[in-house]
């Protein structure tokens, strides 16, 4: 699909085909282009949770969901799902090393989570592909109260983060997000050419 | 351009042809593609601060960087800057709204910076348009001791906060990251199954 189609198709979809899997090879190609994201200092620090089997899926959701709502039962129709961990110890040692030289491994040199936003750019990427893949897609959070749980349930090392999930299928009855009623924030809001407040401007 | 062709060709780029600008259509593309990031809530807590002008892209050097070296004398040619700034009070109020409940504005309820990774999100989206259209683009982090100087060159209020600088152009003389040697991770070591150490993982 051209670049262009994969943006303009781009949205989260929170429902799924619960009997139609994702072909492995196509859940290989999203991993792949996952470890493709860039990041700083080609530090790499995240680690993907590969979800297909239906108990393992379960467990998921059993660990990180509380009770039970419409968004949940459609959510949970998705036939694949995989996690984002960032790793921040990975950049403090890799930022030590003698060519980055932050040997101190002072944290407060760091002004903002690099290891969530390279992260991101992997789900982001992973995201698009299920796009140009004809697959839907929904990257969600994990609720902080929950992360704990998740990470015991599946073996999750304590140096490892969710930054989100992704769930992946062939699209199903979805239900919009609420949200998209706010509209797009308008591009001249946004948007700041040479200063802040250039002249004209408040 | 295809959407695989456009992941297989992306890479950071730190030189470029300082005599031929990016067209002013291809900025206006790459911002209002960055517009379509996805965000949690929709709350698109993100600005982008657009510098063309030989006399703001100055400034965006002098407030950022220190010393003078071969790597900042070929980012000094790329006749685009988008400096991608994320705003967190924009996600703590959009989540106090009746809908979302977190009313107590209590930042604990956010388990990872998503206002951070979304402004990555939108960073990444206009960094794969540059590619898109045949432009090269490298995206780099502001100095934690510099983002004060750089946020009061150029009027930035105090609720926002660079998450890094996209510099784009036509490609120049490159010079790739020594980092690279490291080499990709390798999928085995990257992605886990089902469980964090499935069989036969150590």
């Amino acid at each position: 699909m051209e670049f262009d189609e994969v943006v303009r198709r781009r949205r989260m979809v929170r429902g799924y085909d619960p009997d139609r899997p994702v072909p492995p090879e196509l859940v290989d190609k999203i991993v792949r282009h996952g470890l493709r994201a860039p990041s700083a200092g080609f530090s790499q620090g995240w680690s993907f949770l590969v979800l297909t089997e239906a108990a393992d899926r379960e467990l998921f959701w059993s660990s990180t969901a509380t009770g039970s709502n419409g968004w949940l039962d459609r959510m949970r129709t998705a036939p694949l799902i995989i996690v984002a961990l960032s790793n921040k110890s990975a950049y403090i040692e890799r930022y030590a090393e003698s060519d980055k030289g932050w040997a101190d491994r002072d944290e407060s040199r760091w002004p903002v989570p690099y290891w969530d936003i390279d992260t991101g750019f992997a789900a982001l990427l992973m995201h698009l592909t299920a796009v140009n893949e004809d697959l839907a897609s929904c990257f969600i959070g994990l609720p902080a109260d929950r992360t704990d749980a998740f990470k015991k349930a599946f073996g999750v090392p304590d140096q490892f983060t969710p930054i989100g999930a992704l769930t992946v299928g062939y699209r199903g009855a979805d239900k919009r997000s609420p949200s998209l009623a706010r509209g797009h924030r308008p591009v001249a809001e946004v948007v700041h050419h040479g200063r802040w407040a250039s002249r004209g401007e408040v």
